[in-house]
């Protein structure tokens, strides 16, 4: 854990150079639009500690995996996340010297991503070898109105001599991933371009043949005017810039203007890319810095309009939320179907692929209160497109039928990760799927969904399920074995609990579906059914015989269910035994110690209490989470959001409030010792929900009513979210007195606020006292 | 499984050329001295399906692991055997032609290993596009007698025309290993050197830096007369050649003679390899092939003189003893005790490292009755030695005290192979390697043996067995979580019967051997204790308290111990209903289906019964038989020879026989469809234990008592093996009828013969008759 960054309500801000932390830094201070995002590097060369990162949505490369032992049923590839192509980089020579704050004296350095406006902007006075001292501002943006854009302005000011300074913007794609097993490169080179203070590199992906096309132009501002300057163009292997030398004398501002453009062939036709490129560097260009950076401000004011929750009274809460919405939107903008939500975005390497089971068990409620109804939708078509790819997993695995396996992790719907034991074996993924669907329904009251889409995928999955459990003669039930559930620190185990669980919900929700299609949209189920060769009569009564005949593993001691079988032969012991110096445990123990240890990763039994919450009174999950709460390590990002909601809803406000700063300010705080290996966004959306459904108290019930149980955590003053809901806007303000619903719609909303039922009109607003809660920690 | 190798007692013979099964008959084909090896590849160049295999022992690459995901505790690298350079090609053009069987009319095809002489000979009438027709003889070997060096003769007769015939002998390093991930070398270039019919090539492996000079000489014999010849030298990256034309004519037979030396720096001096490689190929090309050759004979002689075993009436069980005899032999000498015996030994890539607990639970009985008693010694030396590495290996698993986990795979004693399912969980191996010390000086009554070297070893592996377990609260019992039993088609279990049951047992047998050390040097016993600061009260009291309270499940129904706790949850059904299309099924079946499984590769239970026989009685084994052998599908080659010897023991002759030419004609007949992949050497160890344990029924008693309960399986006439014990030779001979045991030593024996005590004279023998014995099968 670590605590460097200056609190502030809208800005993340380094104060001083902390050379040991600055990948850290690099991560929290990274920029996306969507479409491309970066790490929070220095423009100008640094031999410090830091990892280059440029990223393009979309675009990996299929690596190798036959390395080890192959295991049958292994996917043909690895998916990586390329290290694309620098376009920040501005080398600045001073006279004779390269400014490399890794050789310098380094004063007043400040840095600090804006997160209200959206830019990243770092300063400092640096002392060179030679004792010239010069200043530097730099900025810079993705910027989300033109999302094929970026911009910096970079500023240096000689303190103390006049000399030649000579900078030179280029478009470096000679980066390799630092994730290359052989160090090798992913990149082909394709066109290269420079011209008068402009430059364009073109990269192809190895296999995939992505063409990612990079191009900047640069300005010159001397003495508040823009000046002409001579540049000498250079042409290197994967590596385009333009070299510039300017007159400079002490106390003269010099600011270079560079501005960039990323294309890749996902979004224009490879012929075109240099022509577009040309074209919407003129475009950028005569906008210029002051116009683009407004229409920034603009952009992200739009967003927080509608997704900013603001915590009075507790700065650091408030930062932690306000970071992790900033970069959820920044990754992911609902805009293209064939993109996911990245576990890294657009942050690091870590991770291939761009979607895991995240998506569903976490982001999809986010942009479902926070965006336009399509944005989720889109979310479940991207699963529905790439069915067929799931049957055809299922096959590879031995299973038939249309049976659905959906991949661990994919960029095109096929599996890109090998390790058996998460491959073959953390199928708890597909239970997601089929919950996302649920779950939207259920917000959204779209059944048509489930005619259209919805039911045909809701079918395979449950074909899947079907074949996977087995009769256990033993126990004259089924029981699915050899499965690793949520909690990745068990491998291979019997009957996890949650497993089994949302297994045979899923069976028990397709029979629902299925009767809601057949009566709605009769034609579309006779279609489907013949479509799929759906065998309705036998295979709804193996399914009811499934879920009136599972396995569920449980402790008659304790009243709690187990999280597998055989749990209780372990070691019992709290997280709170091991050593300091022995967290986090995945960094410190090895992997056998942690496998037979008790102590679990991230929720497991408590996530699947909270998924189907409706079905287990208070008392039970009070139980489970007593039980479980203190074996766990949290060593995985998507976990204290889940144990934050649980402790709101047990009333356990301490409990709640210290995992709401564990997952607000994971990567902030460094809880896990890996930021610098860049962000978790998905589980960012997991600290949206502990705020929203947390302290929030927000359910909409399956009958479609809204409600909010909410409470203001001691030491706020006052909390407030917005939530789009079937097509009304709300504002949910709660402060340790009352509770206000806001409704900016153009319809009145009728919901339940703290167990009351509440009509709020058009514009209008209601204020409930919190008269009666339970806010008592165990 | 395929069977197209004729029967033959002596040789391996292939009459025809079977192009899309040549990678099988190269591996079967393969030679080898103890030093260097050579898959059965063609002198002259082959276009069509071939693995061109050299290897050279001790000699390995630690390859990268850090590959996928990483997991602490794994080793730092992945040991590789490495394909050296290839000594055995001459490339021949005859005329204009290259002679490449691929492109030829080929008739006249015969291949033998002739396992009586040690040589492998090769003859063939060619026709080539252009309808010359030529005859090949090729017969080489690598030398017994002197083992730096290899011998070919290679004889080409025009049979149509007069033409000249250039051949170009070579040493050829540009060989890369197929198992290289990403096609990359593993060897740098070293000295070259070329001279009259001489080439010398020396390659330096990466980052271990072996040396391995490997030389050739060449001689040209026409009309029965050596010639002198032009040669002209040739020179390229990692290859060395002669090119030599001659004349040749319709009838005359042309004689190469090469001459090959293949030194290391694992024992010659870098420094002097270049010399001792000069002065080593004078040596041997002074000698001749023809001497070279007697000496080979010889030393072959010596060796079958101790270890052949003698089937009559059963050519295909006759020609399978001896192929496994024989490849055992070419595998291992045990003259160099920092040598081990490689699952493939020099017969293909595939499983890096050398050394696997293959070699204490199934080489050692093998190498205690048929070699000098230091053989099997040295093999428990070799561990003994690496005993601190053992200790680091269980430190970087977070054991500690001196606890020792041997490595799963090794070269050196530190661990090689990382899967963490093995790596981490199959930690029954350090139960084989205290065995082999309790089998070893139960046969041998070497007890010095314990106090010299054995108890330390003992107790750093209970150590870690103390430490493996956990103290079950819902058992009251130890149990042991996460392992990974000899059946590797289970990963990852808890309480696997044999673990558990062999991790008691070497608790136990370290207290008797604690006793014995004390007893009988007490010295070296206060020593010991000293330096590995063994607190004998406590340890030992712990230790007992774990013996008597270890859990072993058991089925008490069937009145079966349960391979692992939970086992009964699985659809249980025979082997025999998996259609034939899908065997074996690592090769068809994904590898999560193959878990969820009831299928067993190799035996688990069986394997304890095996070795701990004396603590169960007949019906505890023949109902765990009938239970576990149905389920079992022997995709390990080292499972057939446990189960051959239990079905002896329970007088199921039929299956004992079965499962005997199952583990005897594993590679001749591709059981496993994995014979390209080279031979499966360990387990022929395990084939002789079929025979002399199975069918010969030897044991020796825990007092030292030898005993015999021998039968001859059905439709052989006798079954003859020899056996070493404590100094004495015997040779027991079994038929329909009778057993003679013949005493060849110079002192008189004691024995038991079908449990009759019975003394055989020095020279002398005694015949007993098989009066009774049931031999029924179920």
């Amino acid at each position: 854990m670590k605590q460097y960054i200056s609190e502030d309500a809208w800005s993340i801000i380094e104060t001083d150079f902390h050379r040991d932390y600055n990948e850290i830094t690099e991560s929290l201070m990274s920029l996306g639009n969507g479409r491309f995002g970066q790490r929070g590097n220095f423009e100008e060369q640094f031999t410090g500690k830091t990892m280059l990162g440029n990223y393009v949505a979309g675009v990996y490369y299929p690596d190798k995996t036959r390395v080890g032992w192959w295991k049958n049923g292994y996917p043909e590839y690895f998916a990586k996340v390329l290290n694309a192509a620098n376009w920040i980089g501005i080398d600045v020579e001073i006279d004779t010297e390269t400014l490399d704050l890794n050789t310098c004296e380094v004063r007043e350095f400040r840095r600090e991503l804006n997160m209200r406006e959206g830019y990243l902007e770092r300063s400092f006075v640096a002392t060179l070898p030679s004792k010239k001292e010069v200043r530097v501002n730099a900025k810079r943006f993705c910027s989300l109105a033109d999302d094929d854009a970026g911009a910096i302005r970079y500023s240096i000011t000689p303190l103390n001599f006049d000399a030649p300074i000579t900078v030179t913007p280029a478009i470096d794609g000679t980066i390799r991933n630092r994730d290359a097993n052989y160090d090798e490169t992913f990149w082909n080179e394709g066109r290269k371009e420079t011209g008068y203070g402009e430059a364009y590199l073109e990269l192809r992906t190895r296999k995939t043949d992505y063409h990612v096309l990079t191009g900047m132009c640069v300005e010159i501002e001397q003495d508040g005017a823009t000046v002409d300057f001579q540049s000498q163009p250079v042409k290197r292997e994967k590596y385009v810039a333009s070299r510039i030398t300017l007159d400079c004398r002490t106390g003269q501002e010099t600011i270079i203007y560079k501005y960039a453009v990323v294309l890749s062939s996902l979004n224009v036709a490879i012929d075109d890319l240099m022509q577009v490129a040309h074209k919407t560097i003129r475009r950028v260009s005569q906008k210029g810095f002051a116009q683009l950076l407004d229409e920034q401000k603009q952009a992200w004011a739009d967003k927080w309009q509608m997704n900013d929750i603001i915590i009075k009274g507790d700065v650091a809460a408030q930062q932690g939320i306000r970071f992790n919405i900033f970069q959820l939107n920044q990754t992911y903008t609902g805009e293209d179907e064939r993109l996911n939500i990245g576990p890294k975005g657009f942050t690091g390497e870590k991770y291939g692929g761009s979607t895991y089971w995240d998506t569903e068990a976490y982001c999809l409620p986010f942009y479902l209160a926070t965006a336009n109804q399509n944005v989720a939708r889109n979310l479940l078509i991207y699963r529905y497109k790439q069915l067929g790819k799931a049957i055809e997993n299922g096959e590879k695995l031995g299973f038939t039928g249309g049976a659905a396996l959906y991949p661990m992790v994919t960029m095109t719907g096929e599996e890109c990760h090998n390790e058996w034991e998460i491959t073959f074996e953390e199928i708890h993924r597909n239970g997601a799927i089929a919950y996302a669907i649920y779950d939207y329904v259920r917000y959204t009251s779209d059944d048509a969904y489930l005619s259209e889409y919805g039911l045909e995928v809701l079918i395979a999955i449950s074909r899947f399920w079907m074949q996977r459990v087995n009769w256990s003669a033993q126990k004259a039930q089924y029981v699915m074995l050899g499965v690793t559930g949520p909690n990745e620190y068990e491998n291979n185990v019997n009957n996890n609990w949650y497993t089994n669980y949302i297994a045979a919900w899923t069976l028990h929700y397709t029979l629902e579906a299925i009767e809601i299609v057949r009566q709605t949209a009769p034609d579309q189920y006779a279609d489907l059914t013949q479509r799929i060769g759906f065998g309705e009569a036998d295979e709804t009564k193996q399914a009811q015989h499934i879920i009136d005949n599972m396995h569920y593993p449980f402790d008659a001691g304790r009243q709690v269910f187990l999280q597998q079988s055989d749990f209780l032969d372990k070691a019992l012991m709290p997280a709170s035994d091991i050593p300091a110096a022995q967290r986090p445990i995945n960094q410190r123990w090895s992997w056998d110690r942690i496998l037979r240890s008790c102590f679990i990763k991230q929720a497991d039994v408590l996530q699947g209490l909270y998924f189907f919450e409706d079905e287990f009174d208070l008392e039970t999950l009070r139980r489970n989470f007593d039980f479980y709460e203190p074996m766990t390590v949290h060593e995985s990002s998507l976990s204290p959001c889940v144990h934050s909601i649980q402790a709101s809803k047990l009333g356990m406000a301490d409990k709640a409030y210290e995992m709401y700063l564990r997952t607000a300010r994971l990567d902030l705080d460094d809880y896990n010792n890996d930021t610098e290996d860049g962000l978790h966004i998905t589980s960012m959306a997991g600290t949206w929900l502990a705020v929203v459904k947390g302290f929030g108290g927000m359910r909409v019930s399956k009958d479609g009513t809204l409600s909010f149980a909410p409470y203001c955590p001691a030491g706020w003053s006052s909390l407030s979210f917005k939530i789009r809901f079937r097509g009304a806007l709300l504002q949910i303000t709660v402060t340790q007195q009352d509770v206000t619903v806001q409704n900016f719609s153009e319809q009145p909303v009728s919901l339940t606020v703290l167990g009351q039922p509440v009509t709020v009109d058009t514009n209008g607003s209601v204020t409930t006292a919190v008269s009666v809660r339970d806010v008592v920690d165990a």
